[in-house]
């Protein structure tokens, strides 16, 4: 089944962009002695009044020597950014990382695992959409408070910059029940306004410096801290960890695991046959008896406890709890579909849109990262 | 035939972000006496060290008394931006355009032309793309100097923000003349390579504080200096004018003009039927005598010299020389496609997979924009 969020989002034909959090990293930069920033600030003009970092098109506020005199007329500021790259070895070349998560519920676990990232939080952009309801305000004000802990410490621990972007339409769903959202009718109206939330954080958070993307669900509670590295390290255009979920097992009388990400995945001769025989707007969805793709699912994947982690496999789907992509894949063009295309929807969409532009996806099945344990909302 | 451009871009694996120009608009909004901005003002926190138009995830540059003192911690500021509307009367909501250009070529028409909107120029962010070729490096000096010009002159004329990408790889095509760039082997190259540029454009510009997009190509010389709100007034998700080129008939002995732009259409049931017969790979191509489609052109429909310029028609395919776009039919996911996209490809592309995302195009037949006239590289 795959991984349920509680984020939709209907028709953004007007965006509340209620917060934008933002935070100094300039500043941090500027007073940090240690060594990774050197060549970041061996890039900085001494006369620029900003960052090589600083907003594309948006503008950057000079810095006012006096404030009571009158201010000079803006200057023109030059950042050559030659050195935007996008290698396996990416605290070495300096390459910042945008964060991406649609955030409809709040887990302290998912902020404790994200503090817990050892690539340098000063090359680290988070980026957030909420949805505009009950449980969008909740999630809202619990990650703005972690949010002011965590830039408030440390210099280690905090993050180059944040943003928090709210939608302002109702979920199209009344009932957030997890049954109610694993229906398959409901699925593609869910996973269409889940598309439409993430290429919406997408469009407006990706800068010109952003070397990478990390997809990382509010969900997901547990991975290794070198998450960035490890999976940056396969110099992939997308990889994707494999999902489970841990649960205890009655049988077992013991902690256990089991897949939770049915999106990623080889295709298959059936799905293609199921494909042919669907009208345009139609989708094909995994994890339903109904519609039996036969695809080969990266969560069945596993070779057992002592197997390498860096095996990879060449992926048709893939799922977005955790994923990393290149930025220049996304700059190319390549978005979550929230419409049909070939017959695939969101996430598996993007990885065939991806493919149409030229850039393979790339699954890690011994490589573990954990989604929330079963609750009241989510299924045992 | 479709508008020529040379700009392209082969494979955008890595970036060079050549320049980036920023211009303290903050500056010019906190110090300008006009009534325009006193709105903006009004919501600009006292205790924020940026504006509301601060970077999404970029950082901004606090505010530092003092620089001998060692700066306070990275303060945590909140932006509230519910008020990012997207309405027929855009100057009475203050609402922010990001004018897109991908540039080959500089023309001081175009910069003048641009110059001449009588849009408030506080409101609006520049954008542009240039090759990594001779033409790009030219074309990218001539526009540096303009800007300086610009920026440096009074405050009305200074633009709020500046952005120039430029692409790190070659041209697909090696001859740059008119003819080679008309061959119809050689459009899907080209689209293909524009498409990426777009987007590229778009997805390192949109912020969320972006209400339209307009999309201007370096070739335009002359358009009403109302084009913004003209085409805002419509209030229409996508919107298209007709798009002339001035020229010298040689039969008349006057200067008159011919359509230029191709790419603005309604579908035709001819179209449709070749699209069936098509490999999946295979785009249709407006224009070409070897393919013809019999869609009703947007460049035919004039209605003469004093008819309605306000006169709508819906369209299924637009072209990019002039198009205002509403910031969130691109935020839903609406790009232009660098791959054959239900036979569609680049600004045609586009329109159909905003009417998938369920956003219309309407263009305006009595409402024009000009082509630079022609020459060397431009056909007559």
């Amino acid at each position: 089944m795959a991984p349920q969020r509680s984020l939709r989002k209907t028709n953004p034909i007007t965006y509340v962009l209620a917060g934008i959090l933002l935070f100094g990293f300039v500043i941090f930069l500027l007073t940090s002695s240690g060594g990774d920033t050197a060549s970041l600030r061996a890039r900085l003009s001494s006369k620029a009044a900003s960052s090589i970092l600083s907003p594309p098109s948006l503008p950057f506020y000079s810095s006012n020597k006096d404030s009571t005199e009158v201010p000079p007329p803006p200057p023109v500021v030059h950042y050559f950014l030659n050195n935007v790259t996008t290698t396996g070895d990416p605290i070495v070349n300096q390459e910042t990382i945008l964060i991406l998560t649609p955030l409809s519920r709040f887990y302290a676990e998912y902020w404790d695992n994200l503090l817990s990232l050892n690539y340098p939080h000063e090359l680290i952009s988070l980026g957030f959409i909420t949805p505009k309801d009950s449980a969008g305000n909740a999630a809202t004000k619990q990650l703005q408070e972690a949010i002011a802990r965590t830039q408030s410490s440390a210099e280690g621990q905090r993050f180059k910059s944040i943003t928090i972007l709210r939608q302002d339409f109702e979920p199209p769903l009344a009932s957030q029940s997890e049954t109610e959202r694993h229906k398959m009718e409901n699925q593609k109206v869910r996973r269409a306004a889940m598309a439409k939330a993430r290429n919406s954080l997408l469009f407006t958070t990706l800068g010109p410096a952003t070397s990478w993307v990390l997809w990382l669900d509010s969900d997901i509670v547990e991975t290794p801290h070198s998450l960035i590295q490890d999976l940056a390290s396969h110099n992939k255009p997308i990889i994707v960890p494999n999902c489970f979920q841990r649960y205890y097992d009655e049988n077992q009388k013991s902690m256990s695991v089991r897949p939770y990400d049915y999106n990623s995945w080889i295709d298959s001769p059936n799905a293609q046959d199921l494909a042919k025989k669907m009208g345009k707007d139609d989708i094909l969805l995994e994890g339903y008896a109904e519609m039996a793709t036969y695809r080969s699912l990266m969560a069945y994947m596993p070779n057992g406890a002592d197997a390498d982690p860096e095996r990879e496999v060449e992926l048709d789907g893939v799922g977005g709890t955790a994923l990393l992509v290149k930025a220049e894949v996304h700059r190319d063009g390549a978005m979550f579909p929230p419409f049909a295309f070939y017959h695939l929807i969101e996430t598996e969409g993007f990885a065939k849109m991806a493919a149409r532009l030229g850039w393979k996806s790339f699954g890690l099945p011994n490589y573990y990262v954990s989604f929330a344990a079963c609750s009241s909302s989510i299924p045992c």
